[in-house]
Parts: structure tokens; C-alpha cells; sequence
């Protein structure tokens, strides 16, 4: 276990016995953010808004119920931070954009509300990249200033990765949720698209974008997220299976696949172009090329200790579906961003034409490949995704789920841009569970193990993802 | 035909031809709107916000495009209201509630947007109930100001009633298009569910609320729905069907199927129950009661019109298939508004929490009604729908559609309730097409018979439509 994890708070989960028995309270647990808060704010730069007046008022509150026995919810007393794209009665949603600077929508996003709802304390907004799309935040890694800390979700995961919170909530279109928790040494977890309510959250695309949690353990990341389908009904959505807050019990996979994806090329070629398979601008200084390395060696050797544990490793390498399985999703990958840039272009191309001098260069980059699309177009790229959705479930009896990095190293230098997403966009565009667990260590940072799993099938890939996280050692 | 059709504004799409040869402008058009505006406004109160200026700038902008003959599209130089649940750059988006006195949200709604790129003149916003759900407004009905206009787009079809404007847009989740659309004369169509855009309106229920369209005739309201579908393409809306700006052709229906519906037994026991079979508060004074007697008999009048130019007739009366659906349809149609009230709980709920004393009674009332559903129930209630869906269409061979009235009767006396909406309640339940065609005059008032069509069929039902507004005489 490298540095990363030392002074991390303690699980959320692991502390409500003590808020039972006495010994802790929820205003004490908060206190203890607001001192690491304190401490850390400052370099990180995590949080747009906080609101420990509010906060600490929300904790007393939580702090009688548990004298008195009766807790709201599993999730009654827990700081939760809130991506500032996310709704909040309470506080302005201002979406890193000056279009949105000062704007308080009066209301919670549909996922805050049943959040509020079961006691959590939703103690402030993060910094979020402009419309979760654009322009990076002043956010830093919690382990190295001079680093990214990943975004889009990027507050969020340098609050959890910094100890200030156990739990923040995130979105993900294209890897704004598992990149930040694999530079940041979190767990983040994306359910299946659809699973839990996005009401109330500014998106960019109604078919790519999920709600995000970043947790310092999988049992905070379950309990939330359960909490939020529980308490969220929403058309927009349909739910986690299964049931009950705590995460599924470890489960031991039978067989793993392992996916390349053209991230790997990105390892391999690392120092070379500065463009990735997909034709997205990559981090490509030859100073990260030994940190890329030695990624990849992290993950062979992790590789290597699940085959000792007698998990079966399925890939391109030994299998010839796999094989052909890999080629058509990176045939099809690519147009993930095609639809990213035709859904989004309601509302953008409204703040292009209103406010185009307010909106970074990116978003402006996204409009113009948008403005190249028919409708037809895009109904073919759905098409296309559908078939590619059908022909990775055809694997969901034959293996547990997919393992790959989620991320091609620690987080680069430089705080412009957020790192690679060439990993993180498979899974996003399919629409499928994912989590990245903070499992490796390069060159004394963290990096995330990604576990992918089947449409639908999120408690099967938790219950794998437990048993990840604790075997083999 | 009625006083209630005297000095109405010409169609804008009969108008377009004096554009293009020069004996006419937009800006001229635009002036006799306004003049319009300035006489009536007064009395019929169905602005929040105009904006002369921006649409005289528009409309010199649109002349000068006519001059060169190279109009924006077939909506260029049109004048459109705009429903206040409907978001707009250049005005606030108020919707007749305190919760957003002076919101503007810097952009306009995808519909919106469609128009104005279109060179549509969007020359201001209309008065709709409180959030599309609640308190209705100020707005008077243009032929008798003791009357209401109907809701809630109460504003759309007050000022195409008055003459003010050629097409307005507003919403309909249970009857607030085809409702006012009776009421005020004009044409409302309400086309599929997710045949346009909603992106960017303030929503009641994701599955039960249209964009709909309020006109002066067939000719603008196709030309505007058709100028949505091809400019506002986001992933809620699969656009309508077809092709082409003009409206279908008159086409001469084969049959037609005769529903009574539980509004039916409103128009037979007028004056009595205050409660209409749905368990909705109707409208009930002994007043009225001659005039939906009248109202029966002048749409037996027209159905035995239609017979007499050879249309067949199927209804319960005569058909076995018929009896069971109209069967069915009652008792499914009850939980449309369950369904309206599960779905509304957020962002409602929030407005209740934060804002209770600023949301009218009735909102209350909804929430109420939604608390008591769980998430089972609302599921239930979706698969009851979907399997009514499924009846319908089993007619869609056997008739081109079905007729019934578009309301009890002319609009009631009074502002505070803006009448029955049973009529409505089916077809905005089911999600299928209907047009209120401003074909009835009953005490020198306008009455809409309904058309309502087959899923995605919104073509084939305009047809209809145009055929039953020629014939017969």
C-alpha cells in the first residue's frame, strides 16, 4: 500500500456503528472533514462552494437521531460533496462557467433530495471542468500539486482523494468519474447508464452521461448509490438491482477478460503522438513515458496474481471472440464522441450563440464536430452502439466482467489538462457498470484498476469488485 | 360560421406568396399583430412578456431576406407566442410563479431555437398556469372576457383566438393544448409523445407532457410543428413524420370511430356531480347546462353529416371491438394522473420543501395524490398504459381515427377553473396525435371537435383533418 492511503478518513460505512453506540457522532466525524479541510483546501482546491454553517447543523440533527436509535437512513450523517453540475437548493450551481455564475436553481437535483432525504449532509459543491465539458478548475491532485487531479469530476474526487469526505457525487460522459478516481486513489463507480436518476444534473448527453460516486471504499460508494435509486424515481431512470445499502459480498470471479482497448497503445506509443487512436489530444511528455512503464508492468503483475488466484484470464491474446470482440469495439468507440458532440448541441450551440465569448475553446471544438452530423447520422452511430451493446452481453455467461486500467499512468503534470480518457471511453459509450478501484501504485502515486461489467448487472460486478479489492495480496 | 370567426388574422402561410412578390412584409404582418395586440392585450390579457422591438428588428430582418428572395425557411417572418414554461434567451421564462419572478435561463428551448434559426418572430411569451400545473392566470377568453381561455397554455390560444398572432406554442401533459384550443377557436394539435422536442420547457410528467402547437389553421400549425421537428434534434424526440412544410392534402377518411368517452357522461349529467367520472373537479353550474345540451347536439349534427358524405361510423353503438375498448380506455385513463402526479414529485417535491408557501393549492393537491404511489404502483401503471397503447393500435387498421368533442362545451363562465378536461385525458395518456379543430359553434361560442390519431402516424391524421375542415358543409 503505497503513501496515498495514509491519513485517508475512515470508511463512512465502517463509523455508523460507532454513531450507535456512542463512542462517534456525525458532528464529530464532520468536524474531522472540516479540519482536513482546513489543512487541505488551500493546495487542492477542491470545493467552489462550502457550507459548514449548514453542514454542521445537518450533523446535529443527524447526531440526536442516532442518540435516540432512529437513523433516517443508511446514509443519515454522511458528508457527501456534490459536483457543480448537480443541483443544490441551498447552494449556487455554477458549472466552472461564467454563464452560470451565481445561479441558484432554488431546488436539489433529484439524487441530492434523496440524499437530504435519508439525513446525508451535503456539504458543499466541487469544482467541476466548465459545463462538464469544457475548461479544467484550479482543483490540484490531493498527492501532488503540480499533477491533475482528473476531471470532469474533478473536486469531487480530489475532496474523497484529499480525506476531506468520504463521498462525493461525479458524472460521467466519457471518463469524468473513473479518471479523477484513478488519479486521485478513490474508488469511483459509474452504474449502468439509466440506473440512477440524472434529474436535476446540467448533462452534456442524454445517452452517455451517468451520475458518478467517488468514495473512499466500495461500501460508501454502495450505500450512496443505493440510497440515490431508492429515494430518486425519476422516468429518466430505472434503478440499481438488487437490494439492501451494504455492497455485495465479495465474490470470487470465474473468469475475467482482459481488454487492451486502444488505451494500451497509448502506454506503448507513450512519448510518441500527441493525439490518441480516437484523434483525442492526449498528455504526451516523454517525463510520464517511465510513469507509463511501469503502469503497464503494475497491471501485467496484477494480472499475473489473479491467474495465480485461479481466475481464468480471457483476451485477445487466448481467444479468438475476444479478439474479434476488441476490433469492433474499437471500430466503434470512436463514435462516442461523435454523439457526445450531436446531443450536446442542445443546449451548447444556445450558449455559443448567446454567450459564445464566455465559452472555452473546447466546448467550441465539440460544436463544430456536432455541426458536421445529420440526423442521420446519429441515428446510424446509435445503431451502431446497439449492436455493440448486444455483442458484449453475448459475454455475460461466458465471464465475470472486464478488467483494464483506468487511466494510462498517475495523473500527469500540468493542471490544463485533465489526462486521458482513451480507457474510460468504452464503458461510457456502451452505457455498462464500471468502477475503478484504487489498487496500483506507480512511482508513489495512485492509479486505478478498471473492473467493467454487463448492462443491468451492477451488484454482480460489486460483489467481483469486493473480492478484487481484498484478494490476492 | 360563428361572430367568434370575424377578424381573425390571415394564415401566415396564405401570406407567404404576398412576401415573395413584394405586396406584403413580415414587418407588416408583424404591425397588424401588434395592432391586434394594442386593441385586445388590455381586455384579454394573454402576454407576460412582449417584445415589440426584438420582433420588429426580426421582422425587418426577415423582410430583407424576402426582398432577396431567399427566406430562412418556410417559418421565416412568422410570429410565434411562446408558452412561459418555455425557455427563452431574450426574455424571462416566469411560469406564472413566484419560485421564477425574472428567471431568464440565457437560452432558448430547442423548439424555440428551431423557429428563431428559422427566422421565426418570437415576439413574446404567453401566459400559462402556474408551472403548466397550478393557478391559472389572468388571461380572459377572446369572446367573452367572463369566460376562461382554458389552460393551461391559456395565453397561446387567447392571442391566436384574438387575432394577435398566427401560431403560438404551448404544452399539454392532460388537456392544456387541445383545452384552450376548444375554447378559444383556433386550431391545437398535439402531436405523437416525443415527436418534438421538449428540451429546454419546464416539464410536468416526462411521459404524459407534449409540445403542442396552438394556430389559426392547419397550414401554420403543420408548417411550425414540421419546423421543430427538422431544427430541434435531441435524443427525447424522434420528430414527426413525413416530410415537407405544407400539411398533407385532404384526405377523405374511410372511418371514423365515435368515442364518448367518460366526457361523454359529463355533457349528460351537466349540473349535477361536481366531480367528473375521473374523480377530477369539473366544472358544474346549472348555468351552462343548455349549452353542453347544445354542445351534444351540434356534434351529433356534424356525425351525422360526416355519415351523410359516406364516412362510416364505428362506435360502441354499432361495434362489439369498440364497446370493449371504450371499455378499456375508461378504466386505464383514470391513471394518467397518477402517473402525471408520480412523475411530477421532482423537481415538485423540491418546490414544496424549499417554497410551499409560494406553490398554489392544487399543486399541493398533486403531491399529495403522488406521495401515496410507490414506485410499484407507478410501474404498474406504466405497463396498464402500455398494453392500452397497444389496443389502439389495433384499430389503426380498421379507421383512420377516432372524433369526439375537444370539451364539454364553450368555455365556462369564470377564470379560476379552466374547465373539463376529461376529453383530453385519453389521448395525452396514450401519447397519440389529436388536433381540436374549431368547428362548433355553440351559443355564438367556438367548440373544438377532436381528432385523435394512431402512434407516429401525425401525417396520415393531418389529412384527415384537413378533410373534415373542408367537409362537409
Amino acid at each position: 500500500m503505497g503513501a496515498w492511503k495514509i491519513d485517508r478518513l475512515s470508511s463512512f460505512s465502517a463509523t455508523v456503528s460507532a454513531f450507535l453506540d456512542g463512542t462517534d457522532s456525525p458532528r464529530a466525524f464532520l468536524e474531522r472533514c472540516l479540519a482536513v479541510i482546513a489543512a487541505r483546501e488551500p493546495e487542492v482546491k477542491a470545493f467552489v462552494t462550502l457550507n459548514a454553517d449548514g453542514a454542521r447543523a445537518a450533523a446535529d440533527a443527524s447526531s440526536e437521531r442516532y442518540r435516540d436509535g432512529r437513523p433516517l437512513s443508511p446514509v443519515d450523517g454522511c458528508p457527501v460533496g456534490v459536483k457543480d453540475v448537480i443541483e443544490t437548493a441551498d447552494m449556487p450551481t455554477q458549472m466552472n462557467s461564467p454563464l452560470y455564475r451565481g445561479w441558484n436553481s432554488g431546488r436539489d437535483a433529484a439524487c441530492v433530495r434523496a440524499l437530504r432525504k435519508g439525513g446525508a449532509i451535503i456539504l458543499g459543491k466541487t469544482v467541476t471542468a466548465e459545463l462538464e465539458a469544457g475548461r479544467s478548475g484550479p482543483t490540484t491532485n490531493p498527492f501532488d500539486p503540480a499533477r491533475t487531479p482528473g476531471g470532469s469530476s474533478s473536486g469531487s474526487a480530489a475532496a474523497v482523494g484529499a480525506g476531506m469526505l468520504p463521498v462525493a457525487l461525479g458524472t460521467q460522459g466519457g471518463g469524468s468519474t473513473i479518471r479523477p478516481a484513478s488519479y486521485c486513489g478513490v474508488w469511483g463507480f459509474k452504474p449502468s447508464h439509466g440506473a440512477l436518476s440524472l434529474a436535476g444534473v446540467h448533462i452534456v448527453s442524454a445517452t452517455c452521461d451517468h451520475l458518478g460516486i467517488l468514495a473512499s471504499g466500495l461500501a460508501d460508494a454502495w450505500r450512496v448509490a443505493r440510497q440515490i435509486s431508492e429515494g430518486a424515481h425519476t422516468p429518466d431512470c430505472h434503478g440499481l438491482p438488487g437490494t439492501g445499502h451494504q455492497a455485495p459480498p465479495p465474490a470470487r470471479p470465474r473468469r475475467l477478460i482482459r481488454l487492451y482497448t486502444k488505451g494500451w497503445e497509448e502506454i506503448v506509443d507513450a512519448g510518441g503522438a500527441a493525439r490518441n487512436g480516437l484523434g483525442e489530444e492526449v498528455e504526451a511528455s516523454r517525463d510520464e513515458a517511465a510513469l507509463r512503464a511501469a503502469t503497464r508492468a503494475a497491471f501485467e503483475e496484477r494480472i499475473d496474481r489473479l491467474r495465480a488466484a485461479g481466475v481464468d484470464i480471457l483476451s485477445r491474446d487466448n481467444d479468438a471472440d475476444m479478439a474479434a470482440l476488441e476490433g469492433e469495439l474499437d471500430n466503434g468507440v470512436g463514435g462516442r464522441l461523435d454523439i457526445v458532440a450531436f446531443e450536446m448541441r442542445w443546449p451548447f450551440d444556445e450558449y455559443l450563440d448567446w454567450h459564445g465569448a464566455d465559452v472555452g475553446q473546447s466546448i467550441h471544438g465539440y460544436m463544430q464536430r456536432g455541426s458536421r452530423l445529420t440526423p442521420t447520422d446519429y441515428r446510424r452511430l446509435l445503431d451502431l452502439r446497439a449492436r455493440a451493446r448486444r455483442r458484449v452481453m453475448e459475454f455475460a455467461g461466458r465471464a465475470d466482467g472486464f478488467v483494464t486500467l483506468a487511466s494510462t499512468g498517475p495523473a500527469p503534470i500540468g493542471l490544463a489538462f485533465t489526462g486521458s480518457r482513451t480507457f474510460l471511453n468504452y464503458w461510457s459509450w456502451l452505457g455498462f457498470p464500471a468502477f475503478s478501484m484504487p489498487l496500483l501504485e506507480v512511482g508513489g502515486l495512485p492509479v486505478g484498476l478498471q473492473l467493467m461489467g454487463f448492462d443491468r448487472q451492477d451488484d454482480r460486478l460489486a460483489a467481483t469488485a469486493a473480492w478484487l479489492a481484498e484478494t490476492p495480496t
